[in-house]
């Protein structure tokens, strides 16, 4: 299905004089993988009336047909004539295809939201998670990152905090999904745990990366390895914590305002990605706040559910947390030898607040702040 | 089996003017448990010179026999009664069992090792690590407590640490296995994946804890919660990685020398507990250690090996380390903002070096330093 050119997809613009309102041509890249096929869902159930819907994917898809919004879609191979007429492209397809790519959907007029690490620390590309900074997309060039899954839930629990009370340090251990490796991992998880169950042989391929030498199994395991290393030792997982949460927090991806050091590791969880963060408020002449001033903060802050009641063993997990868009947040407690320091687990679905929700999140910020092309 | 008198227990003793060796009367007290099985394959691979051993459990095991060291030996149900001639109690019984029958067992002039929390903090309990602090064997009444799993293999690592450069502050993220709750959270979260395998459901009923009021699932899943919450927000498991890690690296379970703050989280693998370690060595005039000076300094350490080659793809892993008794680190690297503070990555098999293995190795360490009553 091809988009029609811009005025035909405009022509259902409401004509009651509410707010402008226009159907967008919305492409969807990388529209087979895990991530991809969430963006359409968050796509169906967002406020961004979609016109036309263009699925993209590789070679090996293409033919592939898709209902939705009560439409059968035929998938198509992407290239770089993909994008005439396309208002937003929504790109989930990897850092290569996205290199490659998005360049010539901008110079063909769409505004592209990256999933992929290409993008995000360029200098003109807004790194964005709407509920912290959504006003960064205001400087836009036709390129705006969605920060990395593991970044995204994190600063959504810090930036509330910042504003309240400062920030100086993060220390963040992660306990990350298999499903943050694309669905082959999700597949891997499963046929090494099926595996065990028949008392037969595990094979991993894709665990911990695709490209590296080694493989290794993730069934009742944990690998402290996610990406590739960096030569001073750091997973490139841990730089992007590391450099996204200053760049989106700070405004800058070297900023020394908050120090920020990350350990990544590779849970036996199919979808939803754990986090221990312990964080040291500003240094204050006053009083330091409380865990329960801190946990009230979060219970009004945007896209965050408190699930914090010990009484009640009511705090965060992968299993409840699937399937939701929000953050959760609980086991908010002081250090008992720092008043200004605090520890707290956070708990989100990586595919949807992780990745897709956030970047159908920011389209729909795009939208009421007319920043499209 | 009943053990023979002192007097008999001795008979063998070296008489060729060597150094003093006879055997020794050892009861396990929980012999059918997780850790009390392990003790028992540990205790057949030790230097313990055994003559009689006791295997004590509760009643419903009673009557049951094992063959150990050659002999088939009857389980007998433990009471105060059961602990006369026995020179050396391996305890790993829950805290309420030793609490009763530990007193009694040190009246019958045996020495008590104990695996339960239930002594650990206690001032006239040596809390020992014998890597670490082995000299505090020579204060012992009758119990010694064998720590925490998780404290046990995060003292091994910086403990020389702490040594050679000082240790400041400790920031401790968990992931713990389900046999770290013994072998009925190993069947849970067996009998967890096969329900998941054959889409049936789970039914929860060891996990988080026996006791408490809700169950939940840990296949694919995490538990921010091992043991109970204290009022003050922290699990316990999290309050003993904190204190006992103070009493055993500084002599004092409240010492301010070192601040420790923890986050203790159940996942699901069976065996072998990981540990993501955030520590700043103390302040100095001296140029920081590097990585690789922390590196070599813990490869030449008692009880460790160090894998930690990102070249290689080469770190700790839980499938790796199971059935192991040293314990495992990698992923160390410096902070890169403070050239004083580190990430590590440690895993051990929390029923071997976490509880079996160190508590065999302090009856050794009794045994060479003359310290049985």
């Amino acid at each position: 299905m091809e988009c029609k050119q811009p005025s035909e997809c405009a022509k259902l613009i409401n004509t009651k004089g509410e707010k402008m309102k226009k159907e967008y041509c919305v492409a969807i890249l990388g529209a087979t993988g895990a991530v991809g096929t969430r963006m359409i869902q968050q796509l169906e159930k967002s406020k961004v009336p979609v016109g036309e819907l263009k699925l993209l994917a590789s070679k090996k898809s293409a033919g592939m047909v898709r209902k939705v919004l009560g439409r059968n879609i035929a998938i198509q191979e992407a290239d770089e004539n993909s994008f005439d007429a396309v208002d937003i492209v929504l790109a989930s397809a990897g850092g290569t295809v996205s290199k490659k790519l998005l360049p010539a959907a901008v110079n063909a007029g769409a505004v592209c939201i990256d999933n992929s690490s290409e993008w995000r620390l360029h200098d003109d590309v807004p790194l964005v998670v709407p509920e912290v900074n959504a006003d960064e997309l205001e400087k836009h060039h036709g390129i705006i990152g969605n920060p990395n899954c593991s970044t995204i839930q994190m600063v959504v629990a810090l930036e509330p905090i910042r504003r309240a009370f400062g920030v100086k340090k993060i220390v963040v251990s992660t306990y990350q999904a298999a499903g943050g490796a694309g669905q082959s991992a999700i597949d891997e998880l499963q046929a090494e745990t099926s595996a065990y169950v028949l008392r037969e042989k595990m094979h991993p391929k894709i665990l911990p990366t695709k490209f590296g030498a080694k493989h290794y199994p993730l069934a009742f395991n944990l690998l402290p390895q996610i990406d590739a290393f960096d030569e001073n030792g750091y997973t490139k997982e841990e730089l992007k914590m590391i450099y996204e949460t200053k760049k989106i927090l700070c405004g800058d991806k070297n900023s020394s305002d908050i120090n920020v050091t990350a350990t990544c590791v590779r849970v036996p969880v199919m979808i939803g990605h754990g986090e221990s963060v312990y964080f040291e408020t500003a240094d204050s002449e006053l009083k330091p706040p409380t865990a329960n001033d801190i946990r009230e903060l979060l219970r009004k802050s945007p896209g965050i559910v408190i699930q914090d009641d010990i009484s009640e063993q009511l705090y965060p997990q992968p299993l409840t947390a699937e399937g939701k868009t929000e953050t959760f947040v609980g086991r908010i407690r002081v250090d008992l030898e720092n008043p200004r320091a605090f520890n707290m687990w956070i708990v989100a679905d990586n595919l949807l607040k992780g990745a897709a929700t956030n970047a159908v999140q920011i389209a729909e910020e795009l939208i009421a702040r007319e920043l499209l092309q």
